[in-house]
């Protein structure tokens, strides 16, 4: 018999359900889409229902521990409450957790969804042998999660690790939260297709125009298809995520001196093409780093996993996440685990 | 009888000792020239003749509980070891602990200079009603500190703070640490006599270029002396500091989403000087801070003290420092008071 919970990835496209237990098996994963044109309360019930049917068939198992919900946007950690998510309109104010818990009689984490990746991580992937870590999700926007002391570091409102928003050029590209230049307008899959629409406006990418004219669904995929063929429009736009990341890194590691940074997302599948230019800047941009990075040549360049000694870790290892999309889902089936009531 | 400590402030001109008990009452305070041309063992003698004085005499209170050193550098916090100190030329890999623990016979801890304020400013001054803060010390260089939970936050080896080395512009001055554009080149003291020798060197600033002719040691104070007399190149200098400090105080406000930020060291007596621009920058660049903020028109414009409300803090306060030069010499001695052997 293991405990288990329920994990839920509610994203503005997928709504992915899990059953994790205690000893991180997962028993069963569902995925349905979010129909989010059918308003809050049809995804509520589409939720609940799903949650119900999942924790009916595994109570054989043992205890239901509880459900975790990971949601973009800003959560009032305090009463479970969404007060503002881009990907979810219409849901601004919603006491997600409490309409929730009504219907199943079960307790509710609502956690925002970056976090949980990051919890994900910090549990099960690439940062599982440390217990403090930062992560950036890089995805249609960027989205970030601090862990200390092997829990979800919070802030005050439950608003810290707003990493897309920190500013890398303060005369840069406007962003819609009002600043200039943030990471989310460099290092996204909207920014990518961005710049490459900017190549391709100037005449400068033959092979980016080609690729979006035959392309009505041109993405950052596609962008990154070009640069792994060589297209050197394509590198380059890489190379200014790269840039851009390492700058924010870089201030991450003087500010924070953790033992780990873990990037993740759609985007960290072209860790190959962007991150020899996060090195690069660390090296140059952050004395920290330099003091602390692991031995060249070892780890860094294929950002592999820490190497954790046994007095603590001691080198600063920044590397790709592990568990992919599913980092949020066990990040949020993880939370109910670990809570105090 | 009241048990008490001993805190030292090692800086590269002036030697502070003083001795403080547990209810925060300051015993007795003595001041020494750091003389660092003599060499460590000299200065070493020197502290550790004034503490064992300075411990005798008021024993009659309680019991010394130990000796808190801040030290500008950076601290090997396993070992006490110094790593590196640019103040303290001939210091590096010194075992500043060891050592005087060898010649007291008592418990010491060598602690960053910056982080040792942050922890004054928790214990007695401008956050003392918080329990997570971090603070920006503005002199010679910028140094910073953080606190969670009541507890200064080391990161992984120590290193944990570096503020002044955030990057402001990835093009900017160039910084002896081996980035581009770091707080530190825009809002130390140093940065203010640079930047208004630059002024002054392109012809700009008749006001400045008298009082640089009229003061062999032309200071960022002077700067601001002419910027309170309203010369126009002044003002504009203490605006670019505020500009600075505004961006990198809106990417930690975004990353960390911490109840309170301080403001302190020598550069800081120009607050008013440079603080408008901070909140123009804050409200601009953090989405976390334009969501916290204290009522406009309340406590902002002065940077006044936090209002902690039952529940816990909710508002994001930017405030100056409140004990001065003595924020180090105090959170030095608060180290051996709360940590554990």
């Amino acid at each position: 018999m293991h405990n288990f919970s329920i994990g839920v990835d509610l994203g503005g496209t997928n709504l992915r359900i899990a059953a994790v237990d205690e000893q991180s098996r997962l028993l069963e994963k569902i995925t349905l889409g979010t129909k989010v044109a059918l308003g809050k309360d049809h995804v509520i019930r589409d939720m609940s229902g799903a949650i119900r049917s999942l924790g009916g068939k595994h109570q054989h198992n043992g205890s239901l521990l509880g459900i975790g919900i990971g949601v973009p946007g800003i959560i009032d950690m305090k009463t479970g409450m969404l007060r503002e998510s881009p990907n979810l309109p219409g849901w601004a104010g919603t006491p997600v957790q409490q309409e929730i818990e009504q219907q199943l009689r079960t307790r509710v984490i609502l956690e925002n969804d970056a976090n949980a990746a990051a919890f994900g991580e910090k549990w099960l992937g690439a940062a599982r042998d440390v217990d403090d870590m930062a992560m950036l999700t890089l995805g249609t926007g960027v989205g970030g999660g601090i862990v200390l002391g092997g829990r979800i570091w919070h802030g005050m409102t439950g608003m810290a690790g707003e990493f897309g928003h920190i500013t890398v050029d303060p005369e840069g590209v406007p962003c819609p939260c009002g600043n200039r230049g943030c990471l989310e307008r460099y290092a996204s899959a909207t920014a990518v297709v961005r710049m490459a629409r900017e190549a391709i406006a100037n005449n400068v990418a033959p092979g980016l125009s080609r690729a979006a004219n035959s392309d009505p669904e041109f993405s950052a995929k596609a962008v990154y298809n070009l640069a792994i063929q060589g297209d050197e429009e394509a590198r380059k736009i890489f190379r200014r995520v790269g840039h851009a990341l390492g700058i924010v890194l870089a201030d991450l590691v003087n500010a924070l001196n953790l033992p780990m940074y873990v990037v993740g997302g759609g985007v960290s599948s072209a860790w190959e093409a962007f991150s020899p230019v996060i090195f690069e800047e660390l090296r140059r941009r952050s004395m920290v780093y330099a003091a602390t990075a692991p031995p060249s040549g070892t780890s860094e360049a294929q950002g592999a996993s820490a190497q954790v000694e046994p007095g603590g870790p001691t080198r600063t290892v920044i590397t790709r996440a592990l568990l992919g999309s599913d980092a949020g889902l066990y990040g949020a089936a993880r939370l109910p685990m670990v809570s105090r009531t």
